[in-house]
């Protein structure tokens, strides 16, 4: 049996000594292990571990035990992660299919740790390719004006408690805050740039206007404020006077997909924790 | 000898063969071009050409009978340029000396076509490095507060008509419009931020403050709107949440001087062609 | 009508006006032009140009003029190139699907200028992929041993002929030399490795081995000597000792398909001269 | 105080147990801490940490302590280094100057823990600039032919015993095995490729000639066999036709002296830890 813990906590002498003899005692071994303090004299401690228990360890057990002789004292948050159980993933698409192509094939090259359950696209002709990856796919239209509200309502019916993560893979509508409460599941999404540079709509357009050198994309978790939220990963690229808005777009793409798998990886493998408006990725 | 032709003016169909049969004629072999279009209908033509003439050929006969029999008629803004003459140059610099001594370095290395005749600093300090590169120096301090009128025209008086490059090479005072217009040649800044991102100060503490995964600088002629010139340069680095504001800062200079250089250099070269807000970069 | 025209000769003074000069005078706008000299004192002076003609201009008269007015004297190899009609390409794969679908896909949404008529693999379980994007497939198995003439008679058959370029999308058998003498086309092979470092089999293992810190690939034309031929195109990626081969691969596995898609995007676009054991990338 | 503490054993359960356990005992609060297991079953463990100790503690009993109490046990190389005094380095260069000043720089700008005590060189012409930063300066000719056994014993009188760590700043005499044996403290050298391409001399000529599309500089730990030593660091740049090899070697000095910097920052911050022929950089 192969778990994860995750810990944040405020700084303090004894941490590594008490989660790891508590750990020992449990019969787990440390496979590896990242730790991260914003500040040895009063920070914020973050750590993830990977442990392999050789016996069969019931999680109820473990997770009180750990409750009552370390967290506590600790004032940690804190949770174990089952790391052979894949997450149950949803993906949100528009018209753009490079990101979403890009996870499906990656989740049947083994890539993703993850079983995604549910392709849902405000457009009806995605439907091939994602039933080609054996990917349930659900069209749900948001009809100009007025429609967001009904859209939202079916997609919340469909993604609600069934989900531990909603990819949105270029997925072109704002949702509302509303929705967001009621998703049941973190989000992340992929914004076509490097942020804070070009939140909105049409970053393509005004990088070339605005004549940058590089250009790239975001992935981050989706909050209310848009584009605003904590960033997991970026990546840019070089380009010249010679790239015009088409060419933009098509080298953004090849990076859009990167980052974005970069992303959802990473949160499938449990590495990575929110602090504030900041993540740490182990 | 060896000259370069710029030009920019509105594409149309004959421009090269013009170009190209003017400088036949005139002996000139074409050791190097390049051209770019905006939009082959209706748009605007650049072109850069790095000619060798086997004679010696008098500089004002050639521009005339340029202008005469090829640039009127295209309605070109064009220049003669020589490849031989390093330009003169002035730096600008405040505390920070990274962007400054690299800056110095390169020339006596001579990776840059410069004669770099002159550095101000509102600090002293740099004087030793500076005129050990036998290179003059000058402490124009900014007394605080209301100082900066009186510097500036201490600046203008060593500057203006002298130079025909200054760099703002982390020179961390803004300079006002009147100091642009009177200084008699264009400026390049770098700023230490991957631009549009993160202008005006203290970019590295922002860029911690937002979780960016990537840093950047920007090496860009300077408007009197503060970090919004024509961007020459850019360049980046992956950063973890690992780097504080001082690990920013560190990592920020090897890309800062780098980038600067990069911009200088092919200014030097006379390889940049401004657009509007944009640049041509050859 | 656009053509390309792409030319490599002796550099001489005068090749610039002769060419741009007939153009004019055949009633063809220059869009956009690129040259380079591998030096202007008896070097090699490549250019490739992209025309338009606004009348329709029949290609064999236009041939025969620039043959003798232009082309003859100045000693060039030349060709015009089409570019409105998109090339012939077959792709050959092995086991792995990432460059294979990459490129499927990129065709599909119209990044590549090509018409690809035929996949063959040494593997059959590509077929429902393929034929997906509605591309035929044909399964030539090589059996071992000493069954490679007669797949390479096998695919001969199929693509002799037929083809303006073949791509090797990680096909994993070594091809003879009679073979590519006879493929009438020229092949664009993905080697994963930053050649000329661990060129032959299992190069993420032996880039494992010796414990770089960076990984890469390289697309290059096929030659007869194995992972030696022109290089088109290159890519890397940074690495770390937490790595292990698996990661190396899955890592590779992104660098591959876009330095490949780069190589065959640019050969399509006719921007590669081969010069020697070089290229030229315009 | 602060001390890290490096760690490398036969992976097993406890490690980190015993480790943190009898750090908390000795009143030790780990700063940060990374570990690193080339295989949880039977594979090595490695470790580093940075302690901090709040009251004064003796080195010589908490060593004694830690191989009584952890060590011996785990069968672990260890050791403590003091966080706080900066390490003795030596810098051997040639004609090339960039590497060396660039090292210079950095550490005067306080980004290397280190007292670089000497400079040795082959050539007599970097003297003012070394002692500009007030740094020693040697000059020990290589007299060809037969002089370098007579150079080899004068470097090692300088050398010998007074050096942690010996940076060959493109310092292009191959040193003997007899010499690295006896030169008291382990040596890093830059080499200007990415390795394993291009070992030996002229590595930017060659890969000119063999039309590589990126170069790159690598840094590492020298054994007797030539540029085959641990790899520390390295990195690339993209380089096009256009780059003759002039271009090659301005491009890569800039990739060379911030590999090299980065290398020698890790090695004086204690992060490198060798294993057989690779290196863990933590």
């Amino acid at each position: 049996m192969t778990l994860r813990l995750l810990i944040s906590c405020p700084d303090r002498r004894g941490i590594v000594a008490a989660v790891s003899s508590f750990l020992l005692d449990r019969g787990a071994n440390i496979v590896s292990s990242d730790q991260h303090s914003t500040d040895p004299e009063g920070g914020t401690f973050f750590m993830r571990m990977e442990l392999h228990f050789e016996q069969p360890t019931p999680r109820e057990g473990l997770e009180a035990a750990f409750a009552a002789d370390v967290a506590r004292r600790m004032e940690m948050d804190w949770r174990f992660a089952d790391a052979e159980a894949p997450k149950r993933v949803a993906v949100l698409a528009s018209r753009e299919d490079h990101c979403l192509l890009d996870l499906l094939w990656r989740r049947r090259r083994g890539e993703l740790a993850a079983e995604i359950g549910l392709v849902i696209s405000n457009h009806e002709h995605h439907r091939a390719d994602v039933e080609g990856f054996g990917v349930p796919f659900a069209h749900v239209p948001v009809a100009e004006p007025g429609g967001k509200p009904a859209a939202e309502a079916a997609m919340l019916e469909l993604l609600a408690g069934r989900f531990e993560l909603i990819v949105l893979a270029r997925y072109m509508q704002v949702l509302s805050g509303d929705f967001l409460a009621r998703a049941g599941a973190p989000l992340i999404n992929i914004h076509h740039s490097f942020l804070p540079a070009f939140p909105g709509a049409q970053p393509y357009r005004r990088a070339h206007e605005r004549g940058v050198k590089v250009i790239g994309a975001t992935a981050h978790y989706v909050t209310e404020e848009l584009d605003a939220g904590p960033i997991v990963a970026q990546d840019v690229a070089h380009v010249t006077h010679r790239d015009d808005v088409a060419a933009l777009e098509r080298i953004g793409r090849d990076i859009e997909r990167t980052v974005l798998a970069r992303a959802v990886q990473a949160h499938l493998d449990d590495r990575v924790l929110v602090h504030g408006n900041r993540t740490v990725v182990f």
